[in-house]
C-alpha cells in the first residue's frame, strides 16, 4: 500500500533516497533462465544518468548498480534479483537553505504534512533519483520481453512539436542526439532552445512518445486493469509527468466513430490504428503508441518567495545541479516502465486459459 | 491479477456481463458505521442509466440495487458489502449477427484470441454495462467520504469545447441538461450536434472533467502510487477513455518552470494551481482536477465491411441501441472512480505514521 | 486487507451474513475453456449442508447457488463468476437473546469491540456460514484440477483416533457414513459418540486428515508462499480451527535427522514420505497430507452465566440448531480450501520459467 | 505471486541466496516516527547468528546489517527501509559435492524441477539464511508495537517436552542458556541431549512456544485473514516448520464445548484461555500463544545414498557446518514473524472503522 511496489506478477520495490547512502530495490517474479546482459543495463542508465551532456544537470553520478542476488552464473534463477546503487555525489550541503523552508510545486510542504517528518536533503525520497532503479528493472524486464521493441523518444519540448507521426520518423535516429529526437533537424533547434532556457535559469516542459512493436495479441486485462490503464499509471507515476494518451487520445475526441473505427484487414491487423494497438484494454497486435506530457520542473535558479515552515513569507533561492528540460533523461524512464507493463502483463497471460 | 478488482482498502470486485443474468460486486473494506443513504445511491445509478433523455441510448433497463450483506439497520458494519443488479432487458437476439464476426475497435477479435472463446452477447465483460457497479461502489465511497465534493461534468464534445476553466462555471448547473454541461448554452449546443450525429447513425467523442474539492493535505503515496497515477488509471480503466491528464496537464508543457510554479500564500495553500491540486503524488489541499477523453462509441448504425472468424471480409451493419456519444452518461462513472481513488487513499493514510 | 479475499492468481471473495438476504462471492481468475458440472458442486454444498443427518445441526436450507457471470454455454470464459446463495431458513429471533449479551467463546464481543457495531443475528459475518462459498468457489478449482485427487476424512472425534495411517484406509469408503471416516467400525463408534455428546446438549472437537494425490511437482513458492504455509492459512482460516501440520507434523519433532529424511528412490520418489509431498515448500510429487484440528464447537444447549454490553453478569442458554460436531461437515470445506490453493500455485508456477 | 513478500501494510520483501554477495530486504509501510534502536536490532541477529554456542553450527557470520534508507536522523520517515547483510564467510566449495546430486529432504530436488537451474551453494534462495531479514524486519516491527510484549522460548528438544504451560514459567529466564529454554534445569538436560545428537553427526526436532502479551482487542481480519491463519502461516513458512497451533490447539480436540469455552469476566477478560487470546480471528485482549513444530534439520553429516541429477544412486555424505537442533537459533525468527503479524494487523485495524 506503501507506493513503492510497482507490478504484479513480475514486481519491482524501490527504496532509497536523492542522498541516503544507496538506493536500489528488489525485482521478485523474474522468470528463470534469462542471460542477463550486464551492459544493456548499465546502457539505459547511462542513458539516464547526469552530466551525460549539456542540456541535462551537471551532478556526477557513476549510477553502478550492483547485483546482490538472484542471477548465478549468468543467468536469473527466478528467486528475487536485489541489487543497490551506493549515492557517491550527494552534496547534502546544497540543500541547507530548503530546510526549513517549502520549494513552490516541490513534495516537501505534502510531506511534513503527511509524515510529520521530512528528509529534506534534495527531495529524499520525492526525488527523480529514485527512477534509476526502475530503470535497472525495465532493462531486465527488458531482457525477458526479447522480440518486442520499445523506443521512447522526444517529440515536444515547449511549444516545440515534431508535428509528425511516429511512423514517419527513423526512430534509430534518437539516440544520436543529446535530445533524443529522431528527427535531426528539430532535435538540434530544440537543444538550443534548452540551452537558452538554461541561460535563463528557467526550466520547460516537454511530451515523450512511446512506440512498442510486435507486442503479442492478448496482452491486458479486464475490467480495472486494462493495458493502457496499466501504461498510464507506469507513465503517471515517474516525476513531473501531468498527462498520458494513447491511440488516438485527446485528438480522437473529435472524431466520429466512423472515421475512427479501425477496420480489419483479413489477417486480423488494422488498417488505420486510432486504437494505438489495444482494444478493450487488450493489444491487439499493432503498434502500441502513447505520449507522456512533463512539466516544466520545479527548482529554476532565480529568486523568489515562498513560505518556511512557520508559514513566513522568505526570499529564496534554487541551487543544486538541476535539469533545464527532464525530457531527454526520461526517455529510458519511459522505455522501463513500459517494459515493467509488458513484463507483468506477459506472465499473467500465461494464466487465462485452461 | 485477473484485472476485476479495484482498490487496495476501500476496494471494489465486480462481475457481470451485460447479457448474464446479473452484475454486481463486492465492496470490502468499507469502514463500518456509515449510515447509507439508498435514494443517493439509486439516483447516481439514474444519472448513468440508458433512456434517461433522447441524446442517449434507448434501452431500458430498471437498474436497480439490491444489497445482500455488509450493512444492517441502515448502517455499514465493516464486512463485505456483496450486492447485484439483474439484468431484465437483455435483447441478445440483437447480437446473433455479431456472433461469427468481430466489430472493428471492439474487443470481440481480442477477447477470442485471449480467451480461445467469448460471450458474444453484446460485448460481455468488455460491455459498459460494468460500470453500473462502479457508480454502486462509488456512491458508497461518497458516502464515506463526507466533506469531500466530487463534481464531473462535459466539458467538450467533438471539437465543441467549453472554452472555460471550471473555476469560471457554476458546477450547480450541470444536473440542469441532458449533455451535463454546466454552461447552458454550450449545453444546448453540444445537444443538437449530437442529435444530429445520432441522425447520421454515427458517434462522437468528448471530454469529462472533474473536480475534487476539499480533499485534505496528505492523500496519496511516493512513489509508483501516487495520487495522480491511480487517478489516471482509474479513468483509463472506463470503457472509451483515450487520455487522462490533471492540472496543466498536456498544456503545461509549454510552459516555463518559473510560469507553472505555485507560489505559496501563507497558510501553504497556492497563489496559483497549475499542479492540480497534488504534489509530488501528494494531495496538498487545493483543488483536484483533471481531464479524460472519451473516443467515439465504436458502434455505428451504419454499413462497414469486417472479417468473421475465418478472417474472410463480410459485410454487416451495426444494430442495438447505443449511445450516439457516451460523455453525459459517462459523468458519474467518473465521479464514482475519483470516489473510490480517495476513499481507498483516505484509509491507506491513517497507517502511515506513528 | 479486509479479509475476504483468498488466493492470488485463483482467487475468491465471499461476502454475506448468516442471517442477511444472500450469501455468495465473485471467483476471479478462473482460466477460460473449463466445461462446469454443475451437479458436482451441488454434490459439495450437499455434503456440507446442514440437515444431512441425524448428527449435525437440523437447520434446513437448500443452499442452492445461482451463477450470475462468467459461465457461458456451460463452459467458464475468463471473466469473473459472480455467485449467491439466497438465505431462506433465517430465523433471527433464534437469536434475540443474544443482542446485548456475548455468548463466551464466539466472536460476538470482539467484533462489537473491533467495528463498534455488530450484526448480532446468529453470528453475522462470523457464522460458518460463509463457508458455503468457499465450498462453491472450491468445487470450481476442483474441476480445474483434473487429475488431482484430493480427499479430506474424520480421522479423530474426541480422543478417539483412528489411529492408521491414510495409505492403511480405503478412502472411497469416506462417504459411506454420517461422520465421513473411512474406517467404517470407527465411524460407527464416533457416530454413537457424537449422539451422546449431542443428548448432554454439548459439543466435541476433531480432527479432518486432507490427501491430495497426483500433484505435480514444483508447486509452491519460496519463501513465505511456501505451499504448505498457504495450506495452513487456508485451514486455520476455517471456523474452529485451531492447528495444523503437515507429513510428520508436531510427532516429527521427535526423530532424528538421520530417520526423518526421505531417501530417494531412481526417480525422483522418495522412499519415505516424512516430507508430506513438500519440501522446500515446493510439491515434490509425493502425497500431499496434512491434520486439521477442529475445537468444540462454543454454542453449547446449556445454561451459562455471560456478560452484556454493559459489562454485567447474566444468565443465558444456547438456543438455535447447532452441531454437536463440526468435523462432518467440515470435511468439503477442507477439501475446498486445499482445491483453492493448489489451483492458484498452478496457475503461479506457469509464470516462473522463461 | 513470487512468494518474496510478506504482509500488507507492514510489508517486508526480501532477497538473496546464501552464498551470494548480500542478502537483504525492503521494508516498506513502516510508519513515520519511530525511533530506531540499532542496537536492539543487531541483538537479535545476534541471537540467530550462527557460532553463537557450542549447539549450533560453527559457521561465523558477522551478520552486521545496513541500512540504505528509509531512516534519517534516527527516525523512519514514512519511506521504504532498504536493507543488506554482506556474505562475508560463504565457502561455496564446501558445497561442490551437491552441484550434481540432491540431498534428501532438501529443496534441491524441486528447485531443479521448478526453476530448470539452481543455485546450489549451500541451498541458495532455500537456505534458513534469509531469516536473517526477516529478523531485522521484525526487530524493527517490535519497535512500532511499543508496549506489546512478544516472547518465544524453547518448549520441547525431541521427546523431552517442558510439561508445564507458559504461564508456569518465568520467561526472563530464556535467554540465559544456549537453548533458550526458560526452566533452567530442563534446558541443561536439552543441551546435553543435543550435544549427544551432534556427536552422532545426526540432528533431532524441537517445539518453540511464543507468547505476545498485551495484544490491544480488535487485531485479526475476518474471513480468510483471521489473525491466527496470518500467524500460522508466517510460523508456517520458516524453514523446516511442520505444524502450528495455538490457544488449546491440538489437545483442544478432546475437549467438550462446555469445558473449552472461555467463560467472561466482567470486564470481558476470560476467566480461562483455551482460545489462545484470539476469537472469531480477532485479539480479545487475553494472551495469545502458540506452538511451532520443527523437523529435524536434513542435513545430516552421515554418509548416506541418494540420486544424481541422471537419476543414478551415488553414494555421498554431508559436509559443511550444520545445526544439530534448529530451535535456539529459531527463537528469535519466530518473534520477528510474530511481530510482522501484528505490525501489520495493528495498521489495518486502524482503517476499519469510520
Amino acid at each position: 500500500m506503501a507506493g513503492n511496489t510497482f507490478g504484479n506478477l513480475f514486481r519491482v520495490s524501490t527504496y532509497g533516497e536523492s542522498h541516503g547512502k544507496a538506493i536500489g530495490g528488489v525485482i521478485d517474479g523474474c522468470p528463470s533462465e534469462i542471460e542477463i546482459d550486464f551492459d544493456a543495463i548499465q546502457n539505459d542508465l547511462n542513458r539516464r544518468k547526469p552530466g551525460q551532456s549539456a542540456i541535462v544537470t551537471q551532478r556526477k553520478e557513476p549510477d553502478e548498480v550492483e547485483f546482490y542476488s538472484g542471477i548465478f552464473e549468468g543467468k536469473t534463477t527466478g528467486t528475487p534479483i536485489g541489487f543497490a546503487i551506493h549515492n557517491t555525489n550527494q552534496k547534502s550541503k546544497d540543500y541547507g537553505h530548503i530546510k526549513d523552508s517549502y520549494r513552490p510545486s516541490h513534495a516537501d510542504y505534502v510531506y511534513d504534512q503527511k509524515y510529520g517528518f521530512r528528509d529534506y536533503r534534495g527531495g529524499g525520497r520525492s526525488s527523480a533519483r529514485e527512477t534509476a532503479s526502475r530503470v535497472v528493472a525495465g532493462a531486465i524486464a527488458k531482457q525477458f520481453l526479447k522480440g518486442i521493441e520499445i523506443q521512447a523518444f522526444v517529440s515536444q519540448v515547449g511549444d516545440m512539436n515534431l508535428g509528425k507521426h511516429y511512423t514517419e520518423l527513423d526512430l534509430s535516429l534518437t539516440e544520436s542526439n543529446a535530445v533524443r529526437c529522431p528527427d535531426v533537424e528539430m532535435a538540434a533547434k530544440m537543444e538550443e532552445y534548452i540551452k537558452s532556457i538554461k541561460k535563463e535559469g528557467d526550466t520547460i516542459g516537454g511530451i515523450i512518445t512511446c512506440v512498442a512493436k510486435n507486442v503479442p495479441i492478448g496482452l491486458g486485462e479486464p475490467v480495472f486493469d486494462k493495458l493502457h490503464a496499466e501504461l498510464g499509471k507506469a507513465m503517471l507515476s515517474i516525476n513531473a509527468v501531468k498527462g498520458f494518451e494513447y491511440g488516438s487520445g485527446f485528438e480522437g475526441v473529435k472524431m466520429k466513430g466512423s472515421e475512427h473505427n479501425d477496420q480489419f484487414n483479413g489477417d486480423g491487423s488494422t488498417k488505420t490504428n486510432y486504437s494505438g494497438g489495444i482494444q478493450g484494454g487488450i493489444s491487439n497486435g499493432m503498434d502500441i503508441y502513447f505520449n507522456v506530457a512533463f512539466k516544466p520542473v520545479a527548482t529554476v535558479i532565480q529568486g523568489y518567495e515562498t513560505i518556511d515552515k512557520e508559514g513566513n513569507m522568505v526570499q529564496t533561492q534554487g541551487k543544486g545541479r538541476h535539469d533545464p528540460c527532464v525530457v531527454p533523461r526520461a526517455v529510458p524512464i519511459v522505455e522501463a516502465m513500459t517494459a515493467l507493463v509488458l513484463a507483468d502483463y506477459t506472465l499473467i497471460n500465461r494464466t487465462i486459459k485452461l
